[in-house]
């Protein structure tokens, strides 16, 4: 049985890795912790981000698993090198600072940072670097689809698309097309789509030559990322020290 | 048999009108006009801008059908009102002056304006007023697609389907989300893509309440747009001054 | 505070149910039927279908909210007739006898059967009126997406939308065409998708004149529904007997 | 200069391979064939299917591109074979014995046959791979669309892509679920859409573990086949017998 830390518990990943933690057999939730007014999330107290030491120290959890923000990601990192416990963390849109002190934090524990925990993101990530092999000089147009409440755009997976993409060929990010705009040579338009509960899409097209290829994922619930963190989670206790990805996990 | 003058002749649209009344036996094509370098676009002599009044004056064609750019269709909109000549036109991207423009003409001729000549975009837009109305405090979002040769962003076609949604509720447009920016309420994303040779492709998303219904038109051809021109073109010969829609049209 | 008895407790609509209403101020649920081997769903203790009669005498609930099989249904039906307790149902797949069955109960209590909670199901038929007669003569298609457990094919909906197709124009349904089967004037093609954990899609395509427009409805989550039949629930609660539709509860 | 009898001349495709011919510098149309009682297509003499014999003899092209039915294509063949004449066949829905004739043909003169001639296709078929590899047991549904008028079902498209998942694991297909009747494991449900003018949509779809991940290609012109079938015209004159596919053409 691992026992776990959520931080960033009262967000809306917290609270899904809280209840999807509940239906398993292989993990438990030791402890939740946010900067929230609520008292308990999905039937756990929830502790102040500035209890984290104090937690770790009391309640020696295998890992944590976070889904806050940046800057609060950044203090949890350094507290779990600290003492010495492993991190999972799905927050996305880090500065470059950010990120270099996560990788300071791995240099003393293991730290794994993922923009999705979806096994079909892995499988995407496969099926675009096979397009974009086989259609070279295709237009490429990525669109994503989140519920109106998300922060950032565009999403941390949107980016490891495009990260993806940046291996096969190179281009400028172009946003908001408005007015006389023609498409230049070697763009990528995103289009950040924000609306009701949608629980994350994403869409490449690969467009040329009269076809177009389309390659999209799209999650029917938070829990499949919940799940695939927890995994993560699981994966990492008792690992050492270094930076890993959601592709580590899945090939065991 | 209708006889119809052509401008913007060597675009891709004026193109398709050719060929398409070249298919047809209810219109000929008398003159077309563009300011190419191109001597004849689908086997027709090309004319220059400039020889519109001569032209007119020569041919005395039944209607113009015009898909060229904002400030040559006002010049040949004044020449067809002093020609006494109808005037069919789908070029988009008119700034509000030139609208007036527009406007001036038809006090002394018939003017046709239309972002689109599909029927299904008809169609679309009455879905359109069916969802906004059956959907109150839905997030809507548009997006379109079309070839990256296309210089206006959003297209004509997106801005009708926005007019239509504005008589149903407020909103504000927004183009291009970028960094951390949450959906403000009372928002529509627009999203332009600019892909290959994507004929045209028109999206309205309503989101909210755990559910999503979307509204989409695709062009599966030119042709359908030339064929909807040309029927405006022999709807509108012999008409009374005014300033009509493709609507019109449609409801005979 | 509504007070409803919920059959079919352990299917995963009715898990989804009473989970909902757990979340909700203005209902509780006071039993749960299933023929399940489980003891309690979402932590409520379940009876056996032949208890109804006592459950309802026991409990006096203000409405029953079902989703069950066709033949359960019925039995419920009849007993709530007998205990005067209006029922709302969203079971698919009746024969024609059942339906019978159904609104003879509808003339001694208030029952509600609906294919679909969804408001943008509401939404969608409109929109369906809307396009089929603004395009006449196109073809239409219709493509439905549920998770690899739905029994009945096609959905309660689908044949909902198909029912609203049939009074704008005539046409035969087609299912599986394979071979040298080339499309019927006047047939609609019916297509039903069983994959993974799918929560809900509908999709109507209008083709013709080169072009199509498609009216899509997609469910993000079962709470959707449940939502939609807790509301019935509360609608029909202490109303007259008659046998109402979900359109009914929208219109207020 | 490729000289190229063009067969099923007066079918959709055959007529789209002549005007293309006619807007290239490569390639020019010799004769053409169809069972047709139109005297010309494109603008090209037709000639009865039993002259073939005649019309290689006279004409010696360097290839035959056919878009016929099965029947025809086999004669056609046999007709190559003895004249020494390569054939590239775009025909599909051919039974085994047709095909077995198609091959004993290729031991005299070089045969390519392929279901599609458009590179996006061969894009697809790699990421069917990717995708089957990366999501062992997900649940997949194949969903095809074409215009009213194609006799075949599915597409031969859609067969390639059905043998190319077949490598990656076992299963069944299965059309046109109606009545009680849930997802069998290891079965794939193939659906087949047949409205207005849609020039050609395959979209493979993988489910499980709440998400979902969709391969779609989408032909925006019958262009983009014809196109490819003359590429393939050209690759082929000349070349040894064999049995080629169109990925030894986009291979070089």
């Amino acid at each position: 049985m691992i026992r776990v830390g959520v931080t960033g518990a009262a967000g809306r990943m917290g609270r899904t890795v809280i209840e999807t933690a509940g239906d398993r057999e292989d993990v438990t939730v030791v402890f939740a912790v946010d900067a929230t007014d609520e008292e308990t999330v999905a039937g756990t107290p929830v502790h102040e981000p500035d209890d984290i030491g104090a937690l770790l120290a009391t309640h020696e959890p295998d890992a944590i698993v976070d889904f806050s923000v940046p800057k609060a990601t950044v203090a949890f990192a350094e507290a779990c090198a600290a003492a010495g416990v492993p991190l999972v963390t799905g927050t996305t849109g880090f500065e470059d600072d950010q990120l270099d002190a996560l990788e300071g934090a791995s240099e003393d524990v293991a730290v794994l940072k993922a923009a999705n925990f979806a096994r079909g993101i892995q499988a995407l990530l496969s099926t675009v670097h096979a397009a974009a092999e086989a259609l070279p000089g295709y237009d490429v147009e990525l669109t994503e689809t989140h519920h109106n409440g998300k922060q950032d755009a565009p999403s941390g997976t949107a980016n490891t698309l495009l990260d993806a993409l940046a291996e096969e060929r190179d281009f400028e990010e172009t946003y908001g097309r408005e007015g006389m705009q023609p498409r230049e040579a070697g763009e990528v338009g995103v289009h950040v789509r924000r609306a009701g509960d949608v629980r994350g899409e994403h869409e490449l097209m690969f467009a040329g030559n009269d076809e177009v290829v389309t390659l999209t994922h799209r999650a029917e619930d938070r829990g499949v990322f919940a799940a695939g963190a927890i995994d993560a989670a699981v994966w990492i206790a008792g690992r050492d020290p270094g930076f890993y990805t959601f592709g580590d996990v899945i090939e065991g």
